[in-house]
């Protein structure tokens, strides 16, 4: 599983501030606990600060990467501010994200391929948000087969099939891991992430709904997620997965964890 | 999701005492209890008292159908038992279990037929327990369509896969959720079930497992499990993934679990 810690995002609260104020100690701390928890990637956002994005982006990859060894996710739908974030990454990072809009397409598929970045592919195009399984299927099967065209490599492609919420479709559930499935079985090195909390929009216990997903998502193709990793809940749920999924041999990560008192939830 | 309650089984810490000593209140309590929590079937096992088993099997039919309105899993891999607990029994009963081993097959089907029982039905033949995914399958559809031609209906069938240890075979997981997946496709009707502790046998942290397991094979098609309906964690798990699965119209049933308290976990 490879979990891109969210934690470093100015739309959760405190965030905003900390950027705004170059709180180094702050995000710096928050950095290395999400790597200390299993983060293989630290997500950085900074969306919300619109005008000053692109320098905050610029500060936020240098100062998380001053503590962290791990590679980051630089988020955003700004080409700008991705080249900025990029600019300032060492190693190989993630872009959060693609899509299949025109334009957006062009514009970031340049920007990855002049710094032979992994991307977040979002299965929506220029009609919109994708509806139903097929919509998802189709769109997504597009941007891998674009993005591997334009030569990047199919282990590199992180289909994220957008989460709805349940609570105002039922189906949107069964469409999603139907497209999960599907897209799985065609393109074996591709990964497919997702950040969960749209799902339980609206409804009461959100935690339980969201880390119930991952899990679901997990047995039908789902390799990877946007999560907050110092949750102890959902990173338990992860680690037992892995395992009775097949992906820890001789259960070592599972007994490590537990004995570490991480599964104690 | 059919839930059925596993707690009344003399294989359980102080059970074997309570029906030896025919403790009408205590049995009463524990099947009152899981019918409250949600459970659709109250099993009921004394397989341990061996020689006085068939007796037990009576007393214990009649002493829970006096006190829940649900109906029992006659729970025996002992004709005899099966037989003296069916005719206690008032209304449609779940026998657990046939084989397709073939004496037992033959002397259970009778029962069965005599009584129209549901049954559970696990994938192991003369050659004995399974190994790997396409055994499963194969005994699996043998049973289906062996129960189907002697005039079982597909719904009143429940496969069991039969779990075995993750940590003694990691790939066991996988295998497992792969036969519910392929038996669910070709059997629409066809129900899954399946006891849920021998998959973290030996290992730490076994609820954990336990209940991941269920949430796995959920995804995959299971729709029913023998499981302890008091557990509050894995049937908040059970309820999330229910709603998830887009079995829950407007999330009813999820939003009046999170009301009374029970998702609070």
């Amino acid at each position: 599983m490879i979990v891109i810690g969210e934690l470093i995002n100015t739309s959760r609260e405190g965030l905003e501030e900390a950027v705004k104020n170059r709180d180094v100690e702050f995000i710096q701390d928050l950095a290395k606990k999400q790597e200390e928890a299993g983060a293989d990637y630290i997500d950085v956002n900074c969306g919300t600060l619109i005008k000053e994005e692109v320098e905050a982006m610029e500060w936020l990859v240098n100062t998380v990467q001053e503590v962290v060894d791990v590679p980051l996710c630089i988020d955003s739908p700004n080409p700008k501010a991705l080249e900025v974030g990029l600019e300032a990454h060492e190693g190989k990072a993630l872009v959060n994200s693609i899509t299949a809009e025109e334009e957006r397409f062009a514009e970031t598929l340049e920007i990855l391929k002049e710094h032979d970045a992994r991307v977040v592919a979002l299965v929506m195009d220029d009609d919109g948000m994708p509806n139903g399984a097929e919509d998802r299927i189709r769109v997504g099967k597009k941007l891998i087969e674009d993005l591997m065209k334009a030569g990047i490599a199919e282990g590199d492609i992180f289909v994220d099939p957008i989460i709805q919420p349940i609570g105002t479709d039922q189906a949107v559930g069964e469409h999603i891991l139907d497209a999960v499935e599907e897209i799985t079985r065609e393109y074996e090195e591709v990964h497919i992430t997702c950040g969960l909390s749209n799902i339980s929009h609206g409804l009461p216990q959100r935690q339980l709904l969201n880390r119930t997903f991952v899990t679901l998502a997990m047995s039908r193709g789902l390799d990877s997620a946007i999560i907050d990793p110092l949750d102890p809940k959902i990173m338990a749920l992860v680690t037992a997965a892995e395992t009775l999924l097949g992906n820890d041999q001789y259960c070592a990560g599972y007994i490590k964890a537990a004995k570490s008192g991480k599964l104690d939830v």
